[in-house]
């Protein structure tokens, strides 16, 4: 692969023993019956039951563990109402600083209470791209606090890397590994920590068909805008960044993308069948390998390595209903 | 305690020997929310993840490998609709011998094709107590096949005991272990269990206080009958049997209820927050842990052990719609 990217595989090394006993070393679980169905052995790192139901709190421990002791007393800032808001809320909390999390006054309450429930401090903005981050920039300013962006960022990339370092230690001899394409921070982490790991591996990305902008830039070489995605894997509406498409272009074999319905059937067999809540962007990567595009695509890969991202759905609002 | 019983640990450490390496050895899980919520460490045992998705399929495999050859190759007969059911079922197609599964014609269809799935045989019958038994007595004389009933049964109860066995040998310091009660085939094994692995344990059990046949039964040391109740926890609709009353009788410290409405909060809860799927009849010993009445009780409980006993739920109807 060629490189230099914006982190190197020593960064995922660093950033493991960085954040070794803050995040949870999370099991790898398996199917009988999902192998049956993609007709090779997964082998699934359960980031669902890391701390808050994410693997972005392996990217947002790392990021803050980095900050001197004089940066880190000011706090840090992300605009986000997902996952990334509340691992930063926790990491900020756990080393005694403030977080200050910048949302769209139309966040669901749920969203709002979870990021207040790991102590974060929300400001409220107006639901544009351009107001969060006027907002962010704005508390930045006011209060010499640090910016950490949910994927756009070399110690955020590092920590999300972390996850499958510690998949192919426990199960060193996987021929591939794949994990889900939002904003590329897992990803690109992803590919440089398995790649470092065991240089022949192969790294797959898959992302929903109705946001499929790294399949697009694949495709072209170029990275891609895309019109604000409808999908109900949310946790990948995101575009490639300046710092996570170079690795997508350059250090990912290919990137797969599935259908809503097939997002959604494989989210609701996968709790059935294993008892474990993922949420929908934790399925695409699972439906993507028991298409028939990969599954045609790759008959030579026998021991497949998945990311699960994450488990945070609203039991009030299931995709199925 | 008292006895003898239909079983003695012996027994239960005889089906461990048994089953092992057809039956999954579960995990044992923690949680620092439950933690906090139950004033106590929990260690939940995780029969949701057993094969079929339940602990049922522990006492179904000592049944059907204690038979002996000439007997096993007619087949086995059960009448349920539930976990029995298919456990039964996968046990004997582990076997190679037939399962013949009596159920009520009313029996929704994602529960037929379950026992299907496993190659059950089924028979179907009028929905009534009265025509499930005939008709299963129906087959044994056809067929020759043995009648493996869903608790009342000894080699039924020594399986199910080897749930707490597995809890015990991976934290032996418990105080106290906790199972839901339907018909006392798990309590009842789980308690043989526990007292012949450490003595002094203490043994909880839990039901819906809308199926108390258990606790009513203690309360006035006589067994109970109950009107076909209606609790969310389907799995512990049935009264307790000839052999599994004087267990819960003599070797369970007490039975603790729940309502409906902490059955149902406490199984949201669990999903959301460890993102593992229970069925609600999994739910009602937590639920009975976090209670009042339990807490006020049972101060002296530093570690308490919860056997959390399926995870088969239709997720087109969840309770909590």
């Amino acid at each position: 692969m060629a490189g230099p990217f914006a982190i190197a595989y020593e960064d995922v090394l660093t950033a493991a023993e960085r954040i070794r006993g803050r995040v949870h070393r999370t099991p790898v679980v398996t199917s009988q019956t999902f192998d049956t169905l993609a007709g090779r052995r997964l082998f699934f790192k359960c980031e669902n039951l890391q701390r808050v139901g994410a693997f972005k709190f392996r990217g947002a421990s790392n990021a803050v563990a980095r900050l001197d002791a004089t940066r880190a007393a000011r706090g840090v800032v992300t605009h986000s109402s997902g996952n990334h808001a509340q691992a930063l809320a926790l990491a900020a909390r756990e080393r005694g600083i403030p977080a200050f999390i910048v949302m769209p006054r139309t966040a669901p309450a749920v969203k709002r209470n979870a990021v207040a429930g790991y102590g974060g401090q929300i400001i409220l903005c107006e639901p544009t791209l351009a107001d969060r981050e006027a907002t962010a920039a704005r508390i930045c300013a006011e209060t010499g606090a640090t910016l950490i962006p949910p994927y756009d960022h070399p110690d955020v990339m590092a920590g999300q890397g972390t996850a499958a370092l510690e998949l192919l230690e426990e199960v060193p001899d996987l021929d591939a590994v794949m994990a889900p394409v939002g904003g590329g921070g897992l990803i690109s982490g992803v590919a440089i920590a398995a790649r470092g790991f065991r240089p022949g591996i192969a790294v797959y990305g898959a992302e929903p068909a109705a946001a499929d902008d790294a399949a697009r830039g694949k495709a072209t070489g170029v990275r891609q805008d895309q019109a604000p995605p409808k999908t109900v894997a949310d946790g990948l509406m995101t575009t490639l960044g300046a710092l996570t498409w170079p690795v997508v272009r350059d250090a990912v074999d290919a990137i797969y993308t599935v259908d809503e319905a097939a997002i959604i059937d494989t989210t609701k067999r996968f709790w059935e069948r294993t008892k474990l809540v993922i949420e929908p962007s934790s399925a695409v990567p699972v439906a993507a390998a028991l298409g028939e595009a990969f599954r045609a695509a790759r008959p030579e890969i026998r021991r497949l390595g998945i990311i699960l991202s994450g488990g945070n759905v609203d039991l009030d609002h299931l995709p199925w209903r």
